[in-house]
């Protein structure tokens, strides 16, 4: 094998790391790649190298931006007194698609987890506390996916903040087991609408 | 939105492009490399525009790799005589990685088809001949998919070849309607010991 065959069967490698890839659909993705350089890999090596070079997590809520605060969190527009509790990005994504909540988000990075050994501290849960507590928070709204570990969270959440703000969770529209992203936007939409206290 | 989001969004566009990914698995998929974009992500965008920059069509079989010939082609070791005809490049990897066949490969880059108007000018046919007639080939092995193109374009280039060298095509173990990329090694390599006179 040439250094050619090398670095193809190491581009190989690294595609089949990523989700929903195996070895098999890594080599079709590398072929057409290959066969489409100038139209779709080179700028896709582009656009990969720079979101690598520039992406950064918000230091406030966890989303994924440039700076060191998101856009979300930067924006005027968006109210400040109700945030959205998510388990991670792409949840709040979803959020962002269904385009109907107007406040601002808190990632937590994940759920508690006896099992994983995941408690508060793992989590973004005493950033949350303190942004509750500083920036004048009047609802919390629990978007966890409806999973035993999401549940179970949302609880632990709604405990401490119980008495500093009013704690709601998205209800009507998600199923049980159900993940959020997997969910359409007016499914997310009746939810949010139907929320109830928690 | 700030920059930043637009370079994600342009990113997961161009993910979604790959054959295999959806809108929604480009997002997983570049939430993940955000994730990890030091261990993975980086080292994926340099791997991609090395290969951008480097792969090309060995201009004798049509394998990909670095150099005008490729590997395979340029190797001492692998028989002049034989020349096995693989539909694209994936099926010549299927084949390497049985690692049963010594020989040399010609990759035509499809298959004829009257549908596509896609003629023998169309494909590396013309190459073939000449390459067969040029380099003392005593047999070409079709080892082109099972399908009704595949086979109509097998048909055709035992034609042509009929009285310049034997012709004889990977036999038992390929499943009707089947692809050869899809095969085991095993079942290649009982295809190939199996070839019959075409
Ligand atoms: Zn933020
Ligand atoms: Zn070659």
């Amino acid at each position: 094998m040439d250094a050619g065959r090398k670095d193809i069967d190491a581009l190989i490698d690294l595609m089949a790391k990523l989700p929903g890839l195996g070895p098999r659909s890594a080599r079709r993705a590398v072929l057409h790649l290959i066969k489409k350089r100038e139209r779709l890999m080179s700028p896709l090596a582009d656009a990969m190298k720079s979101v690598a070079e520039n992406a950064r997590e918000c230091v406030k809520c966890g989303n994924i931006g440039t700076g060191t605060i998101c856009d979300i969190c930067a924006s005027e527009k968006r109210a400040t007194g109700e945030i959205c509790i998510v388990e991670d990005v792409a949840d709040l994504w979803a959020m962002e698609r269904a385009a109907v909540f107007r406040g601002r988000y808190h990632v937590l990075g994940g759920t508690l987890s006896a099992l994983d050994a995941i408690g508060p501290e793992e989590l973004r849960i005493p950033l949350l506390i303190s942004r509750v507590r500083d920036e004048g928070v009047t609802e919390i709204i629990l978007a966890l996916n409806a999973t035993i570990d999401g549940q179970t969270t949302a609880h632990y959440i709604a405990d401490e903040l119980a008495g500093a703000c009013t704690v709601t969770s998205l209800a009507q529209g998600v199923p049980i087991g159900g993940e959020l992203d997997y969910l359409d936007d007016g499914t997310i939409t009746a939810a949010l609408n139907a929320r109830k206290g928690f």
